[in-house]
């Protein structure tokens, strides 16, 4: 399938979803949606640019300024500019007047949702409710793009270990690993290295702490690669030694992660993938450390749905892309998490995160 | 004034125009006005971080795993955390159940909105409104830091010169760009390299195109200080030799620019200075080719209030901060754009890029 192919497809697919849901309206601002609609990363600035999407049409509004950008971009679709003297809300209302039911992005910012809502007697709905479920089954070119980002990212944790840790700081660490993600990814996403008792911290930000024998290294980093797709990978290291308690909860949380990514499959609930780890982890309490969900999908998004919490009654299937991510976090001490990404295929599940999982040991 | 007190102090003017506008309650998501009013860059997830102020309180609002990172940054605030499991949006509306008017960040995506439109009966409103006019109105300490970061941008100017251009791509001259960027700044915001025909697209993006003897290169860079200021600085360049017929109208653009940074001060209508400068150019007719607004404040933003086009009739006053940036854009040809930072002061408007703005040579 062409490139423009598929990206005509996915805005049929919309078309269709609208007009069975009995929703007029769906208008997309910049952001992952778009992009996945489009293939056009376009500027997420104060003037609008818009995917705006009927049962039977398709419309790109951008700012006079950006139409060049806009055309060589989208060379199929219909797009309408507007110059800085006139209101592009208007024209958005004009592609369809009488729309009923309208939908706007699950992230366009409240600028533009304020001034789209004045024109509209309906209140507008969240285009999530369409898109979210189509971006959750990704087809077998999203699965090939997510193993590839992965396998970049497990290549950053095998070589991280060349890094020298002992005695420099968090954030000197952070700058070297940022390289190796970029190497690998088009860009980096976010790089977290918590040591010693900020290990404690689940989204610790790397800071002026040095690194000492015996720390407990929590590493999760991710980046996003040319075609959109994020990598996520979570793996907790041991300066020299790891303390001899550390070690013992952490064998149980390794058991429990594996228990997590073999029971993702097609069928089970995000609810219950979360309750079955939590309660491996309870049979020695480990689970009253263990204070977040199990995971979150993963795609254009590093997070979107499904997500695994408690709550989620949502089953899992074919095509889902999810993170299995545990952790314990023992304030004023030592945290550890290990996160994978699975792929739920037809016949069975793909770890794509799929190399050692145990403490390694940082110099 | 210490780092804390900047940011109480501007917490609690927003108490007071709360207070005075009758507005009962604000919900601020991470973004600049966060920032702003917080000194805590706190990450932009699904799951909402939010300070929440009313006339009399503050709250900081902050997801259960965040909640030490939050502590660290913000220890004079109060801070509520909400756990997987729990309603963060009722506990927003628990803490001012009777509100009646409420606004929140203009930024807020439309997933939180939905949510938080469920909690009140009256319709939200734009906090942009009360924090607008406070971010506009600049002090000492934000012009001195808008000042560090223009001279940042400025001696990028100045030293990407001697990269190579000829023979080279818009791309390979970028990421050259954007090293010498982040020597200067925390992190980029943009990089336009706009070469040869692609110079008459306002914003280009840096492409495969070599670059040739004789070329345009529109070059329009910005970048974050490490306190969160942006730059924001365009120049215009040729390789070798500019094109007879171009230098004849890029000195009328000069000229022009130069007028708007002149008649830059307190007093003046925002929609006035953008019709000076587009009347400067009518003179040769050259205003038909500059399809975008004359400028736009800039401070934790690159683009922020006011904006310099036709219908603000909002009066500049001292402490603003806005881009003058004339250009003109001759579809297939080429295409130049002079842009500078200018501060109002009290007695006279500074040019935070006042460096050379004529043509300059590149190799």
């Amino acid at each position: 399938m062409s490139r423009v192919d598929r990206f005509k497809l996915r805005r049929e697919l919309v078309k269709s979803a609208l007009a069975a849901n009995d929703v007029d309206l769906a208008i997309i601002t910049p952001g992952e949606n778009f992009r996945y609609l489009t293939n056009y990363q376009a500027l997420a600035l104060e003037r609008i640019t818009a995917l705006v999407v009927s049962h039977a049409d398709v419309w790109l509004l951008v700012p006079e300024l950006e139409y060049h950008s806009a055309l060589a971009k989208c060379p199929d679709l219909e797009i309408i500019s507007w110059n800085e003297t006139t209101d592009p809300y208007k024209k958005i209302s004009q592609l369809s007047p009488k729309a009923a039911r309208v939908m706007v992005d699950e992230k366009m910012p409240f600028f533009h949702v304020q001034k789209i809502q004045t024109l509209f007697v309906t209140q507008l709905e969240n285009f999530a409710q369409v898109i979210s479920p189509m971006r959750m089954r990704k087809d077998d070119y999203e699965i090939t793009k997510l193993r590839e980002v992965s396998l970049s990212i497990n290549r950053v944790h095998q070589d991280l270990i060349e890094i020298p840790f002992r005695n420099r700081s968090e954030k000197a660490i952070a700058k070297d690993i940022s390289e190796l993600i970029l190497r690998e990814h088009e860009k980096v996403d976010f790089i977290i290295v918590a040591t010693g008792p900020n290990s404690a911290n689940p989204h610790h930000e790397p800071g002026e702490r040095l690194v000492q024998s015996g720390d407990v290294v929590l590493i999760d980093i991710g980046g996003t690669s040319l075609e959109g797709y994020c990598s996520d990978c979570t793996r907790t290291y041991v300066v020299d030694e790891a303390p001899k308690e550390f070690n013992k909860d952490f064998q149980i949380l390794l058991a429990a992660q594996k228990l997590g990514t073999n029971l993702a499959m097609a069928g089970v609930t995000a609810q219950d993938l979360d309750r079955a780890v939590r309660a491996e982890l309870a049979k020695t309490g480990l689970d009253k450390w263990f204070i977040h969900r199990l995971g979150h999908g993963i795609g254009m998004q590093t997070h979107e749905d499904p997500y695994l919490v408690e709550g989620n009654r949502q089953i899992l299937q074919v095509g889902n892309v999810f993170s299995i991510e545990p952790g314990f976090y023992l304030p004023g001490q030592w945290g550890a998490r290990i996160e994978d990404i699975v792929a739920i295929g037809q016949t069975e599940s793909e770890n794509l995160n799929n190399f050692e999982h145990d403490l390694k040991i940082l110099t």
